[in-house]
């Protein structure tokens, strides 16, 4: 099987002022090549560091992917160190990169510099695929060793790694004769980790030789299940296989598993559900603060179905625009059933959609009591039910810090949506 | 000076469905108390893998934090390993954490299993550190090598690993004498990163000896410059002088610069901005969705001044809920100077604040137009002036996918907002 290594580049990453994206972006798309990717290492912008690295690397896996370390305000260390680990003597202008440059600038209103137009400059070692989203090429050196690695030096800002890897991708498929990975991942919500671990232990420990499974939690997706098959013979025989057994988790784990895929996510689902039902929706939002919205409005094609929402984070808001009752709030204070339930009719009537989400809670870390401790939540759902008008309303409690609350919040809230959705529950195969 | 290295265990890593936040979060702790982290690397669930690669890490480094591989669905894969590497003989179970273990288990209303038990059991070799947030122990490691290095073995769980580091980095503090990084970090925001560094290359250039500069763009928070310096003599004395080389910027980056400091971001001074006023805000959202609410709700204690706001993603909900006149949407469009201050106009009445800000754009990947193409925000902010009320509104153009524009949006949007606040302008230090 061929094995990847992908190098990080950046002093940002070692102070832990920047999260490195670009390497599981990058493992996604190689593993889409039926490429495993062994390791993950992120070093300093030291010429040092970098050669004695890419040396290790190179003469280890037959493809490394390196980013970092290249672009406007940077020496080019990068370049420089792969100009002396593949013996380069000299370097070339590559004209397709500099006209990218150009007009790049030229949108920006920018003219052309010293520093700007020297990014088109490449050892003579490296052939290049041209960077459409910024100014520095990605270079392609065939390292001629006994390993045979090709390495891929890319920019490193997230955006343009992923301008880039299309092409990658397809200059790696060009070069190696690659098998091809089957996986397929299920989505379930609402079974904690262990517990669903133990649930599916007999099914299991009854998957066919070749097949690895990968528990992967996840605060908005919830846990999902991927199984995978390496060196499979036939692509479709295999991912028949992985969908039988798949549906074996149906009876055991029932209307927790709510979608397959990579792309989805509850917010998809219900994206998905409404639209080709003609359905819309809106929200209320207290204690979520818009990230219930915004996480529905993260999915191209949410004006189809989401109308709008009321973040109605004070109490006056709750009672002036979504027509809370003040006695209610009065009675039983703002986390309560009859609040989220007076919330998410209100946001339905006052918007006039079908469906309607409401959340109402204590994110932390101050706002708790003893009879609601900060990770409290109310959620309620308000749907259409034979021409009336249904409410499912449901109390729940983390124990998180605030950013979490809000946002196990916000996903059980989207999880309780789609639950009263049509075809929401139990996604068979 | 002292370097660390930090190994994170996951087959989930390497196949990219979990990004690395860990090692950042770990970067920045350890840089705190001085120590230099000069390499971070992910490996699989894997003996042979485990055991190759903290050989190598402790031989090389005082400092090695590990994470991952522990926890009731594994099978417990590190703590074998690291058995094996110190030479362990056999096990012994920490009573403290198997405590614990009784609690959170009791807690969340399960009951006490051998997977759950065995958890409390490590190497004897190993000391602990008890993790109050899950079921798995830290474990510390003598490595007793020409290195002298300390090897940690937290959990995989971020929430788990926020929990523990304060001990952690206790407990380092005890074993190693230890200087101190200086460093400071300045925020600006509305300058792109590669103007930014031709304006300020002067300075930069004139930078005393052993101050390192980094550029740190971000799409929420602007680019922020980090300064810091390494093995200063005296901790105060060089801060002082950090601080008087970032004054140097002031005339230079004027309004640009927001703040200072690791925790700072355009929220947090908006927050801060407005609470110490007694000043009061809310938020009307096209294109962002809900974003903007959320990046101020995500600050704690966002409910002293943030009173709520309207999602208005169909123009319906911008003309029954903003009272945004239909005849501005028909001869304007939603996405126009007009709309933009109707609807902060609209928002500050019905909800009743002393500012407001409102977005509506098209953050793609359709509905882009030759006029108003994908990337088109208009922004407005209304504000107190002089016992009338002020509106400013500016377009903006951005050219990137959904989720980046969204995020771009959002920023831009709390940028303009904080250039009306009192003293939002220009930081002096």
């Amino acid at each position: 099987m061929n094995k990847a290594a992908v190098c990080t580049i950046g002093d940002e990453l070692l102070i832990g002022q920047v999260t490195d994206t670009n390497s599981p972006y990058i493992a996604k798309e190689l593993n889409r090549l039926g490429i495993k990717v062994d390791t993950m290492v992120s070093i300093a912008d030291d010429t040092g560091a970098i050669l004695a690295c890419l040396k290790k690397l190179t003469e280890k896996y037959r493809i490394v992917i390196v980013t970092g370390g290249l672009g406007p305000t940077r020496d080019d260390i990068t370049k420089k160190a792969l100009g002396i680990l593949t013996g380069s003597g000299s370097t070339y202008i590559h004209q397709g990169q500099l006209s990218v440059i150009h007009e790049l600038l030229a949108s920006r209103g920018i003219s052309l510099e010293g520093k700007n137009h020297d990014q088109a400059s490449v050892p003579d070692t490296a052939s290049v695929i041209v960077n459409r989203r910024g100014t520095a090429p990605c270079m392609v050196f065939d390292m001629h060793g006994a390993s045979a690695s090709i390495l891929y030096s890319l920019p490193g800002v997230p955006y343009e790694v992923e301008g880039l890897m299309p092409d990658v991708s397809d200059d790696i498929v060009k070069r190696l004769r690659l098998g091809r990975i089957c996986h397929e991942t299920m989505l379930t919500f609402g079974i904690a980790e262990s517990t669903l671990a133990d649930m599916i232990e007999d099914w299991e420990q009854k998957l066919p030789e070749g097949f690895r499974l990968a528990y992967l939690p996840d605060p908005i997706k919830g846990v999902r299940l991927r199984l995978s098959v390496y060196d499979s013979e036939n692509y479709e025989d295999c991912m028949k296989k992985i969908r039988a057994e798949f549906s074996k988790l149906v009876p055991v784990l029932g209307n927790a598993i709510y979608g397959f895929g990579d792309e989805t996510s509850l917010q998809t689902v219900i994206g998905h559900i409404l639209s080709s039902n003609r359905k819309t929706l809106s929200v209320a939002e207290s204690c979520t603060g818009g990230t219930v919205s915004s996480l529905i409005t993260s999915v191209p094609g949410a004006s189809r179905f989401f109308y709008g929402g009321v973040v109605s984070y004070h109490n006056k808001v709750k009672a002036d625009t979504l027509n809370v009752p003040e006695h209610i709030i009065a009675r039983y204070g703002a986390v309560s059933r009859e609040c989220a339930e007076a919330m998410a009719l209100g946001v339905m009537k006052a918007i006039g959609t079908d469906y309607s989400v409401a959340t109402t809670g204590i994110a932390g870390p101050g706002g708790g009591s003893a009879d609601k401790p900060v990770g409290t939540v109310w959620i309620a759902v308000a749907f259409p039910d034979n021409g009336k008008t249904g409410i499912k309303s449901q109390c729940f409690r983390f124990n998180s810090d605030r950013t979490s609350n809000i946002r196990r919040f916000s996903a059980t809230a989207l999880n309780m949506l789609r639950l009263v959705l049509p075809a929401g529950q139990v996604q068979a195969l």
